[in-house]
């Protein structure tokens, strides 16, 4: 059995396909996909190819050569298990081991996993990790836990970034998985103010959960304004986490002076700004877009504490078969906040209770 | 003499006026202007009169009563000479000591000198002042060279605004007044790679006797370029002190990663930006607008002490009369750094000469 099933996307369109599983280099390790989450960013570049591609090989982190669509597997927020290493490898874990990592591979000049044209990603059934940065998934934390931590890492960086301090106000607009991942880090740093600003009730429920102090539904009450009250004067500090570009500028002009905002959607639309608001306010914004190895670990190490209830964040999960009808549903109106890909199993969508 | 000469715009137009001088409210001074620092705010507001307004409106740091342009007396980098105090005041100093000061009338509720409708500013003879924060000028200190303590704390804060470390590379992207201020005070803060982009050779002169260590002309050679190699891996912290608003993209294109950028420009047209490649460089921008007193009276100790060739700055003179002509000379394209108003006379636009 040399072959496996994958997930293709190709002209916006993703679809079950057929391939031959991938051959581990020096320092790879070939690997098991268990579970993967559905990141907000595979749901954009399936809508928006040309557009992130363009972003990436502008930047230079792609190499132009690429063809503007020449077919990718996604998937980088994964729990997987060790099947066989390559040459060069200390085969430090045995086969069956569960673990997961910082979606880079170091062997191919850093390239992500489960974003770039040409590399496997871990909405397959198998896929490629380098030995030196895999982790061990601890025996207590169930694999779609752990496939939390890549976004946990993502909101932790964003409260990294923004040093902010704990008696200054945290106002998180948006309760998706970046949005949820804010709060608990911002809880666990011990931020005594956390606002979740979020249109939909079930997720204002799980932003309790995660830590957040309060909860504001913005299409009914004014969540600056909240923010500017319970500061008492500290700076307000703005975690966008929602990925809708006209959102920075609505902040800016809505913002309190001394306001700082941490962008972590990724907008690859042109947007009009006003930036003499920010000047007058004298704002600071910082975008937040990675995390480090150390920030990875740290997630894990989180969930395996019981620090984050990073089950309440899973809220679906869907055989390899169902991914395509599941990313319809997903572009929809929906009240999912993370659906997690098994891709060695068949099955349609469903939810997951707790 | 009840009466005195005042510059007034009104609809764009700059002219001299024959006004009642101000009377002096509580807590108040009566000053007579020695000197004032043509500001490219002043330059922008005459301009664009409207469309700061407007900006100041919906802050709501300007009444939003004030009509669109009911003539504004301009003039906020002042040196001036004590005349007479108004009632609960300590008369601390005596007529004839000069003096400067933040440009901000706390007895008005904060209104800025200079830039409000209906307040006195520093091209008219004579205005009004807060006793409580003048402070005295050096007898050292020149008036035209004390009249710089404005835009060069404008510099300062933007440099503590961007919290510069040593090691990290500096590059300041215009050398006008403000480009040179954030010079000076990035010497005086020890950093040890400061790059001026500057097009006119006079002002990259001026800079490298500011402080700048690198000079480019960005016509003929990649500022950024430059910066990433002194650089090696450090950040690099662009100051942008041109005020096109287009830079900012340009710079959020161009920048290496990690970069920071420090905005002081007045960018009051709304530009477009595509903040993907400030996401994917992790950049930081910071709004720098005023400076705080501290910053005001460490820019008159400065200079007073040697420290910042403030002299150098200063390009022209002019008397009350010849402001409307020099306006012109200024909007268009000229090698002027900073020309300075001397109300107290008549008098058409003159180089200096150190």
């Amino acid at each position: 059995m040399n072959q496996m099933q994958s997930v293709l996307l190709e002209n916006g369109k993703l679809a079950v396909n057929t391939i031959d599983k991938p051959t581990p280099g020096p320092g790879q390790v070939l690997v098991k996909s268990l579970a993967c989450g559905i990141c907000g960013s595979d749901l954009h570049i399936t809508r928006h190819t040309d557009e992130v591609y363009d972003v990436y090989k502008t930047l230079g982190v792609m190499d132009a050569s690429i063809q503007d669509d020449p077919g990718i597997l996604l998937g980088h927020e994964f729990v997987a298990e060790v099947v066989s290493y390559g040459p060069e490898t200390k085969q430090s874990m045995a086969p069956g081991a569960r673990v997961t990592c910082v979606p880079i591979l170091m062997s191919m000049g850093g390239a992500g996993v489960g974003v770039t044209p040409g590399l496997y990603g871990a909405y397959s059934e198998y896929f490629l990790i380098d030995e030196a940065l895999m982790l061990p998934v601890p025996d207590g934390v169930s694999s779609i836990e752990a496939a939390t931590t890549e976004p946990l890492a993502v909101g932790l960086h964003a409260v990294n970034r923004s040093n902010i301090e704990n008696q200054e106000v945290a106002l998180v607009v948006g309760c998706g998985a970046i949005g949820l991942a804010a709060i608990a880090a911002l809880k666990l740093r011990g931020v005594k103010h956390i606002i979740a600003s979020e249109p939909r009730a079930s997720r204002r429920q799980v932003a309790l959960e995660f830590g957040a102090t309060h909860v504001v539904d913005p299409t009914q009450d004014d969540e600056v304004a909240l923010a500017s009250q319970l500061a008492d004067g500290q700076p307000v500090v703005i975690f966008e986490c929602v990925g809708i570009h006209q959102l920075i500028n609505n902040y800016i002009m809505r913002a309190p002076a001394k306001a700082r905002m941490v962008i972590t959607g990724i907008h690859t639309t042109p947007t009009e700004v006003n930036f003499a608001y920010a000047t007058v306010k004298e704002m600071d914004i910082s975008f937040s877009y990675y995390y480090t190895p150390e920030e990875f670990a740290q997630s894990l190490q989180n969930i395996a504490e019981g620090k984050i209830p990073a089950q309440k964040m899973c809220t679906g999960k869907v055989g390899i078969d169902g991914v395509a009808d599941t990313f319809a549903t997903l572009f929809k109106p929906n009240d999912h906040i993370k659906v997690v890909i098994e891709p060695w199993r068949q099955g349609a969508l469903e939810m997951m209770s707790e």
